[in-house]
């Protein structure tokens, strides 16, 4: 009758590492009053925790030492005060964080809500990548704040992760060129393989300005930039006039997460070409969620798109999972699979 | 029935200077078909001619060596060869250059057009300020990219300058506070007469990211910005959520125009903030030409705002009056009357 939960041990001061979190344990928690309650069946490790775990402002509170690790999950309901839930639903929400059992309230608006996961469109921790969030994320950053138009130059950078991947399909079906910046030459092959026109490693090139106007010779009319960093930089050399970049991810600043960020300003860029700079947050998005998760699922079930996750299994590797994602170890959407997951 | 001319004798490699241009003199030009002849009366000097002038690639072609230096100019038509202008008539086109005498085609559309200037309206030299390119730019920055809502605060840097005292009085007329940014007590005061709500010195700020703060306890809402460089860094430290960056000017960079322009870079303010940010070039803009000046108009005739404006007088001092402007030593829109102007 106990819960394992994964707390805050310290704010770490560059890189998360083991000792950033601490594995605790509390009673088995019961739900109030149009609550469920769950177990934890999948975890989804994202780039957006190493803000929640950083003492400096964000978009939005942070966790505090001591208090179990933020994170969106998936779980069998077990036990219900709520109407419209039954033992034995699926149930993912933002609210699950890192542990075995979690208490959610069905009603909250908003981040905090639950959705029930229909498992005959598929498997539950889609519900966590590519059929959700991560889904969401790079169908309104490509599509409302990117602006692709058949013909255009689409760059994306971490082309293999979770988004980028949703990313540089959704561009192919725009009718963009799709370039895919990633680290490893089997992860740019695999772009390839599902439709990416052309791939920069930039672990390997000398100069990556050089290598992104060679491979966008007309220049750049989307960025959707992951990385932030020298990455970015490079690609910002090369915009087209009216090019849009949206600002999803900073994931090459991980190491330096509080610390002030220098390097190119966008500024003479933006004169010359009349580019726009957007950042993106989803959690601003919700009211597109709909029509995003309808079309990719039809879309995936046409096989227009197609997934690549990397699953660690195991309670006692969240921090490991969370750790190798953001050192770009993990090849594809980053997830956990718990016992009955 | 000679012309004098400014022609280009060398790309500055910083800031231009005395050596930049050279004067020499050519025939006086006869109009083709179509064409006018115009005695130019007023030039005005703009922050744009420094990349017109400069070897790197922009959104235009620039000034070959040896080539006349170009500039918007009004001038009175001594001969005509087109239907609709006649001999008195005042034109100002972008493509006068600095010379005493130029040939116009007012029939060329976009930036090359020939406006026949209406002096019952305001003197003629307005046409080169606020009632021409000048109040297009803080029009069409301010009210299509900066979208200001009643009660935002909107920042705006070189904040007496030509366009920064229209922007700041037209976001007064659109229900914002407004914070000015500039160099001198005496020109932020005269910010403060035209209706600015707070001012900042920045060549006697400290801190200047804690100014801005100071000034801006919300955050800021509309960031307008003329000069870049680290001006820029700091009013960026403090966006808004949602906030609206114009990116209209750098002219902070001006001696190391053609030199990698490295400070902070923006993405994880955009991120944390969901702000965009949009470079301006007013060529793109002519199609809201007609809307911006009329409001313009009316707004100068009822009061509404106030002009400064800062003549030097002389044809051979084009090049001093270029100089002074792009180090700030200008107070308001830098004009050079000529003889007959």
């Amino acid at each position: 009758m106990t819960n394992r939960q994964w707390v805050l041990a310290s704010h770490p001061k560059a890189a998360a590492d083991e000792s950033t979190w601490r594995l605790t344990q509390a009673p088995r928690p019961k739900p109030g009053p149009g609550q469920i309650l769950i177990r934890t069946q999948w975890l989804s490790v994202d780039p957006y925790m190493r803000g929640r775990i950083s003492p400096s402002a964000n978009y939005t509170k942070g966790v505090q030492i001591g208090e179990v690790m933020q994170g969106g999950g998936v779980g069998e309901v077990v036990e219900t005060n709520h109407p419209a839930w039954k033992v034995g639903d699926i149930a993912e929400s933002m609210d699950v964080g890192w542990q075995e059992w979690s208490v959610l309230t069905p009603d909250l608006p908003g981040a905090s809500r639950v959705n029930k996961v229909d498992t005959a469109v598929a498997p539950a921790q889609a519900s966590l990548s590519w059929l959700g969030m991560t889904g969401l994320t790079a169908y309104v950053g490509l599509l409302d704040i990117g602006r692709p138009r058949p013909g255009d130059t689409v760059v994306v950078s971490a082309a293999s992760g979770a988004v980028g991947q949703i990313v540089g399909q959704i561009a192919k079906l725009a009718g963009c060129r799709v370039v895919g910046i990633a680290g490893s030459d089997d992860k740019l092959a695999w772009c390839r393989n599902i439709g990416f026109d052309a791939t920069i490693n930039y672990k390997t090139e000398g100069d990556m300005a050089a290598a992104v106007a060679a491979q966008c010779p007309s220049g750049v009319n989307v960025f959707f930039d992951n990385t932030g960093g020298s990455i970015h930089d490079a690609v910002l050399k090369n915009l087209a006039v009216a090019a849009r970049v949206v600002i999803c991810g900073r994931i090459a600043l991980a190491n330096n997460f509080d610390q002030e960020d220098t390097g190119l300003r966008a500024s003479s860029r933006l004169i010359v070409t009349r580019a726009t700079i957007q950042g993106l947050v989803v959690f601003d998005w919700w009211h597109r969620r709909e029509e995003a998760l309808a079309r990719l699922a039809a879309w995936h079930r046409s096989g227009a798109i197609q997934i690549r996750e990397d699953v660690v299994e195991g309670f006692e590797r969240i921090p490991h999972a969370f750790i190798r994602m953001m050192a770009g170890q993990n090849f594809g959407k980053q997830l956990v699979r718990l016992e009955g997951g």
